[in-house]
């Protein structure tokens, strides 16, 4: 296996060009002491990668290789490196540094940490560098963002969780999914139909909610117990103040009717945001949440410790999302990225077949 | 003492003239078993009342007496009250029924019952009765909604905490106030007033966060640890992600950026708003919750046990709240409510000598 002293890409130039994938060389940041490069072997492919390189979450730095649900083998590690071994197979999420000094990384809430850098399109502090993600040959990593991926799992399933799969399991456990608890999953896509799937792993009653009922038969094969189509006359009554967590995954504002989905909570019930819609923001009052007491927030990734303890969970049951395989290559990524924006996906993309392109 | 047949409330018209009161008889609901008749001594002035007067929450029911942090004698007792005894000092707050056979009343979350009733203003179920405030001779109120006022509390004292103390006092021992945790209170007035007050008797640390340093000096005699002037440059700076909980009792949304307020917060701290500004809301992206995965929401009123452990609290920390004292009548009630739609006040009205107008 041939080291390479730079890595290889496929990068976008700009927004104006986000659909044309070029495959040039990129210099890594220098490689440390808790470092560990890995060959990459495949990529989930993430809404944020759409948003990032159509310039629909603001300016970024190209030209840049998106990707940031990798999974491949680590090639090299670093002399301090202890929690990864050469030869293992392991991944690597949408975070790759944080300062693991402050109270937050303290507190396994380094995903909040003042000092966390992306990884991709994030620049490196002391070098100016852009990081660079998992549409690549290789990625380079600080250890405590390299996971390794238990045994148990398919690779190109191992990976969409590690941005995807996180960002819905981590506000369900730290908002208190688990048995005797109803649970809603609002939007059926790539985070949401994790949702689904671990609301359940983790032994909650899960509702998935959905604007028509195209998505139903598919809800309950992932295993939801009930499923609401906001389409419908009076959807919320049934199920007004029964929920006590509700995980929206929603991309989009348009038409949205805010305080009917609330009137679902019960008593203090929580509504977490994951996504992260482009554009204008919604109207809110007070009253919105006075009849039930509930509050609404966001959600950010997830811990390394959460993360770890997702893969096993995943193993464990024997969790199965629906990825759709697709060889990477740059016509490959244009007709996928595209398809994505248009939400043609169920549930997600997984870049594979890395050796055709990069090499052995 | 004779009991009347029909009680006397200083009523208003309509929302044009909301600064006219006029002193009439009306009829209160029939008398019910758990019914307690409270002879009234004084009733505090809530912010409520002039929302509810001059039209700034909508359409009401007129003629209207308001007024709802209410303490009086209990006069007469239904035959199936077991809470009250004729003779006893006992308040009345801002909610008088709820079904309290629902999951909300069984779990102490009474104020959150789909069948809640205001202590004014609101149509009695069965007669059609419009129940009518405290700015009056005598209520009648079913004994979960009477409490009885602990021996060390003042009646002028005691009033205002019914509404207002309790609206700061809920939220806070809901969310944790305590020692070790550092507390904020938005807004120094009626309500946040009491929330400086309960959340030092608590154990927390306590900030006053205000527009400008008016209030500073007041703020730290009421007992607050810090102060913060959102008037200041970089003011949230200091004090980025150091709060566990804040609560916002800012009557205006006015100049309000709520972005920079939740910065403040830790981790999945919480922003609970207990005020209910009038117009429209604010604009929220999730993006305004990602940097620490803060929540935000409102909270109403409080519980029974929640009233009675706040009311004895009070009596047992030697708690003073800032009341300034008014006889009731109808030219003091003008001149009163305007005074507090100007936010003139330091920091509450408490209205007394109902002998004088309403007979022994």
């Amino acid at each position: 296996m041939p080291y390479p002293e730079k890595f290889t890409g496929f990068q976008v130039e700009s927004p104006e060009t986000w659909t044309e994938f070029h495959k040039n060389e990129f210099q890594p940041k220098p490689f440390g002491d808790y470092d560990v490069d890995i060959k990459i072997e495949a990529c989930g492919v993430c809404g944020s990668d759409v948003h990032t390189i159509n310039g629909g979450w603001g300016e970024q730095h190209f030209p840049l290789a998106v990707g940031h649900e990798i999974v491949g083998t680590a090639i090299r590690v670093g002399p301090k490196v202890s929690l990864i071994k050469e030869g293992q197979r392991v991944g690597v999420g949408a975070q790759s540094y944080s300062c693991l000094d402050c109270r937050q990384c303290k507190n396994d809430n380094e995903t909040y940490c003042r000092k966390q850098l992306d990884t991709y399109g994030a620049k490196w502090p002391e070098t100016g560098i852009i990081s660079q993600g998992g549409y690549s040959s290789h990625v380079r990593t600080h250890e405590h963002w390299v996971f390794p991926i238990p045994d148990g799992l398919a690779t190109h399933e191992a990976a969409p969780m590690l941005c995807a799969g996180l960002t819905a399991y981590s506000p369900l456990v730290r908002n208190g999914c688990g048995p005797g608890k109803k649970v809603g999953i609002v939007g059926i896509g790539g985070i949401g139909h994790f949702g689904v799937l671990f609301a359940k792993a983790l032994g909650a009653e899960v509702w998935a909610i959905s604007r028509s009922h195209a998505k139903e038969e598919d809800a309950r094969k992932l295993g939801a117990d009930g499923f609401i189509a906001t389409g419908d006359k009076d959807w919320a009554k049934p199920h007004d103040m029964t929920f006590d967590l509700i995980i929206n995954t929603a991309n989009s504002f348009e038409g949205f009717d805010l305080s009917a989905y609330l009137s679902l909570l019960d008593v203090h019930g929580r509504w977490v945001s994951v996504g992260l819609p482009e554009g204008d923001g919604l109207s809110i009052r007070n009253q919105d949440f006075l009849s039930n007491g509930c509050f609404i927030g966001s959600s950010h990734l997830g811990s390394r410790k959460e993360t770890l303890a997702m893969l096993q969970l995943a193993a464990d049951k024997g969790i199965h999302p629906w990825i759709e395989q697709v060889p990477i290559g740059a016509d490959n990524l244009s007709k996928t990225l595209q398809r994505l924006h248009k939400n043609d996906v169920h549930y997600r993309f997984c870049l594979t077949n890395y050796d055709d392109v990069f090499g052995q």
